[in-house]
């Protein structure tokens, strides 16, 4: 609610039953919220309740926030009996336009235009949702990474007619609320997170249609090699700690030309000096300067630990 | 040693004390081998020690083999010292094709044929390595991934004139030494793994060049969306459980349409028959026709040790 502070929601309605719908309900249990699920037909009731109790075991292992309790969920196939007490609404219905055209119509006529709407939506767009709702200023875009209970991620983004607010808003609730929200700067079909997890999925759709590695190779690849790396560090910070002292400058630099060999079927872009200085400029900010030692422990001590984890097994 | 079996090897010979250089000797030496590095330069030996033993505090935390020891390395500046007693080599001198040829060829001199010489280039084809070299059957590409220590992939091809036994001998040695190797069925600019990390870096490009997203933001992603995941299993398996109880054959056959959309920069080859099954039968034969439930146990107990270690810090 708009009107109330992010750390003040305790009910939150989850509207679909599905995998995304579930996963949101049990995360938000955990985080010690009440939360009400709108089922479309109480047969879905069984198999939520299967997804919901599954999420559990992993996140009582991770470890609940004081006051989660199973205890605190309701569910109901009545939307306004559902929505009544919300003071978040987390959406994640089929993706088909017409259907969530429907509901956003629906909601913006039942539910208090102080309470954000957000959308698990991965692929369509918070303008197209809301052209029929009559309270869209609430309305925001939040896709969530699955299972929602286990990866942090939510990249968020506004429609043309959801208020600045909003997004401030909703960003700060879910950073409460146990999430590592992204507020987007433009809509990109994809997002960040899909655009970037496609690419690698195409690429190694044309090594095994060219016959170049099977399947099971594609994996080895990458659970083998970038794969642990990529658990502790995005592949910006992973070049720039790969630099070593020299970090991000040194790497360009002198593997700029490797951008022309045919390493994968993507074309990079030109590296102006522009790109080369934003992606330099970005590392340093975001590692807040910490120089090469110590960015280099934190990727060795976490590759010890995803190494002994594996042992395990 | 072609005439010896691979888990009677003793003595290894590390040719190059940069990071990949220093690496595997490392490696080898928290395998227990007795492990002689070759240095161009006396001035090199500190940064190499230094990188050493650096490394052996990720090793000893990880668990060193029964007799490893620091005591077990030696270094020379002179060629055929350091490579009287090896019984396999591990090339790892700078990606200069007129070195290595040089190197390659004065090695296929003075070292017992017997002898498997593997070279960790990751950009050099070995049909051009081996070119002067008088006895190249037993020269070999064994590319690691840095830190070698600590990710196990080595992905491996012959040149021209290697011997096939070369490779399976040295697969098999591999295995004994702690790594994971992959040995690749046709020759393609920059194996599998860098071919995959590659078409992440250049989407993430793009999305800098455009202002779609800032570094931090590719980075957060990752981190908090796919990473973690790709530390567990490859792009394939995650797919093949996030398809449910239908695999990867529902996933494709349900988002195969989403080959078509602009999710990257980068085209998708066309979905034919043949490649969907050919996915789809990968992905069976890779995780052994283990049940959803059962994958999707393994990759929920995976993420919630990620977790519960990214808490610790």
């Amino acid at each position: 609610m708009l009107n109330q502070k992010p750390e003040d929601v305790r009910h939150i309605t989850c509207i679909g039953a599905g995998p995304i719908g579930g996963g949101w309900a049990a995360h938000y249990l955990a985080q010690g919220y009440l939360v009400t699920s709108y089922l479309h037909d109480a047969s879905e009731h069984k198999a939520l309740m299967r997804l919901i109790e599954n999420a559990w075991v992993s996140l009582e292992e991770i470890g609940l926030v004081d006051g989660a309790s199973l205890d605190n969920f309701s569910w109901t196939t009545d939307l306004a009996k559902a929505t009544e007490k919300a003071e978040f609404i987390q959406e994640s219905i089929p993706e088909i336009l017409e259907l969530k055209q429907t509901l956003y119509q629906k909601l913006g006529e039942i539910v208090d235009p102080q309470v954000v709407i957000a959308s698990s939506t991965s692929g369509l767009s918070m303008t197209d949702i809301q052209v029929n709702c009559a309270t869209p200023k609430r309305t925001v875009v939040a896709h969530p990474f699955n299972p929602p209970y286990l990866l942090p991620l939510v990249e968020m983004i506004g429609g043309e007619r959801t208020a600045p607010e909003t997004l401030a808003w909703t960003e700060q609730f879910y950073k409460i609320a146990g999430k590592s929200p992204l507020v987007m700067k433009k809509e990109v079909p994809g997002f960040i997170a899909t655009r970037l997890q496609e690419a690698i999925w195409r690429e190694a759709l044309h090594m095994v249609a060219n016959g170049e590695a099977t399947v099971e190779q594609i994996d080895q690849a990458v659970v083998n090699g970038p794969g642990p790396r990529w658990a502790l560090m995005g592949p910006c910070e992973i070049f720039h700690v790969g630099g070593g002292e020299g970090g991000m400058a040194y790497c360009l630099d002198q593997f700029g030309p490797a951008l022309k060999l045919p390493w994968t079927r993507l074309i990079a872009p030109e590296l102006t000096d522009e790109l080369r200085n934003a992606m330099v400029d970005g590392c340093v900010e975001m590692t807040q300067g910490k120089d090469f030692a110590t960015l280099s422990r934190k990727m060795n001590d976490g590759l010890v630990e995803i190494a002994k984890m594996k042992r395990q097994k």
